[in-house]
């Protein structure tokens, strides 16, 4: 496949995480060897690590770790020392629904292996968070794989933050089809708005796409109208950070306006969601809350000096709501779901419910 | 009326142009008195006063200045110094048509007066220059009470880049309706995008509109839609840089975007064109060449460090053409058009053409 960013793993002894430390990216690539549970921590608070997957695996690996070494003689004395890890890891950051999920599976795995000799419970950890790298990767293929069957070779392809394989195992959900395009040759070329005001397409997309030999094209937010009227745009590729009942969508700002012109251009707009994200107890976008954040971020962050009058009022929403009718397709790694999305994500979910049934 | 900055104006005296420099906008308010041709060139240059009408005045009444200390005895000496200043300022800004046109109609004025004592042709050129900087001021604040037709107390008004004030003699042509509707106690809930990359709207719309006591609201290009969605916009108000006859307006980049968002929820999106921007010998907007920036003004302008991969490619286009079914009216100082714009602005023209007969 082409060169990927691999943003997280164990390496190959399972003595060290390696993660690229995503503040530095672009001006540099550095891997970082995190070997103690403070160095995890610390790299996840700071975002040297970000996006909900890639939290989770690291957490999970970051576990291991802090216990691989562990002395302990019996299970009790192993099992608290696991979970003053645990609590410790788990208080990085605040909100990343997969973290607590990657550490609270861990721990089940420990509690399955009870009765197993200590070294062998340190092997299935490291196992366990191995899994858990692979089945994010997997999800992501498959949801790759249903995308790229809605696209033909050398279409252009515009999307907006980044859900890349930066914030994944591998792949990335919306990028995806675009890195198994690549693959095989499809010669995609791809728009990336640079998503203000943390500039994650700037930053993060333009350079992952970038390492993988992508054509890629970087444009402010307020060129997708004219990139797209001027017919560069077959289809548009969004991530998503949770998707309601009814098929109403919340992801980063601006992605309703990116929709919205989608529509008026007549062009295809997918959501890429693992079902991890599809909430299927909220009813409606209405039911999400929307995060704002402070106005530093428009008016001072990564500037040289400030770029907006002193005490200037701003509104700094860091997510929007797309409507379920906006959208042409969900696509998650149990298949595509078209409108109207209320009876065809509860179908997703019981094809995966059968899935996990069978496995 | 309420305190507006005064981008550019004769002093009291007569002896000196004083202008704010924009350079320093926001961060600092500071006055420049120039009274050099060479001073004037450079401020025009280095964008101290920038936007098409302001130029043209600070260009007729820098060109006034430069010859009102000559000491020629006859006219064809007087002249010819005259022509010297002329041809200089003429060079100091390649393609801003205000420019020449302010200095030919400083020309004419000399000439209509070449029978007159050189100090009374001194005074008529003073006289011509203060005429220009009236008429531009009148014509935006004629835009400004048609606009304030449209409106009531208490609206939201969304903006993009800055067609406002500091580009003009006084008032802008977009941000006019909002200076009358300050006057008049209207109490306006104003939203200005940012306008990426050269953030017009965060640096210059932000901050005369604050200077003026509006209540303006800071946000990125990419919030608009979520602003719109949340019912917090009545009308949308942009200025143009070139109007088609068939009503297709090129302007800032990312305005096209903003008229296909006010359309999809319903919201008014008005055009504000002085008719000397209206080019009834260019058919649609095809026909208008859309200018490219370079790509740094994306990955590095403003920026500590650079925000996006080396050798990324960008597309930078600095306008895009709104098309004519977008646009609900086309607000000029002689009336407002409405669709089908064909029509409607040939015969604001020839309620133009009748206006200077009867003049």
């Amino acid at each position: 496949m082409p060169k990927q960013i691999e943003p997280v793993a164990l390496d190959d002894a399972g003595s060290a995480l390696v993660i690229v430390d995503q503040t530095l990216i672009p001006n540099e690539t550095r891997y970082l060897r995190l070997t103690t549970p403070e160095e995890t921590w610390e790299a996840i608070r700071s975002l040297r690590v970000r996006g909900a997957p890639a939290i989770g695996i690291a957490a999970a690996m970051g576990l291991y770790l802090g216990v691989k070494g562990s002395e302990a003689a019996d299970f009790e004395d192993f099992y608290h020392e696991f979970r003053q890890v645990k609590a410790y890891l788990a208080s990085a950051r605040p909100t990343a629904v997969n973290l607590f999920w990657a550490l609270d599976r861990m721990e089940a795995c420990l509690l399955r292996h009870r009765d197993r000799p200590i070294p062998e419970i340190k092997e299935a950890l490291r196992a366990e968070a191995e899994a858990i790298r692979e089945e994010d990767a997997r999800a992501n293929r498959t949801i790759g794989e249903y995308a790229l069957s809605l696209l033909k070779p050398g279409m252009g392809i515009l999307t907006h933050c980044n859900a890349g394989a930066l914030a994944t195992a591998a792949y990335g959900t919306a990028l995806a089809p675009i890195y198994l395009g690549q693959e095989r040759g499809y010669n995609f070329r791809v728009f990336a708005d640079e998503t203000r005001p943390l500039l994650q397409g700037a930053r993060l997309t333009a350079y992952e796409l970038m390492q993988a030999g992508v054509d890629v094209t970087l444009i402010c937010d307020n060129m997708a109208s004219a990139v797209m009227k001027n017919g560069w745009v077959d289809a548009v590729f969004v991530g998503c950070d949770r998707v309601a009942a009814n098929g109403d969508t919340a992801n980063k700002i601006g992605t309703s306006g990116v929709a919205i012109l989608a529509r008026h251009y007549g062009i295809p707009f997918y959501v890429c969601a693992p079902t991890s994200t599809i909430d299927l107890r909220c009813p409606t976008g209405a039911d999400i809350v929307i995060e704002e954040r402070r106005p530093e971020e428009v008016t001072e962050q990564w500037y040289a000096k400030r770029m907006a009058p002193e005490g200037v009022k701003v509104y700094n929403p860091a997510f929007d709501v797309t409507d379920a009718d906006l959208i042409t397709a969900i696509i998650t790694e149990y298949g595509i779901a078209r409108p109207p999305y209320t009876e065809s994500l509860k179908e997703l979910f019981r094809r995966k419910e059968e899935a996990e049934r069978r496995a």
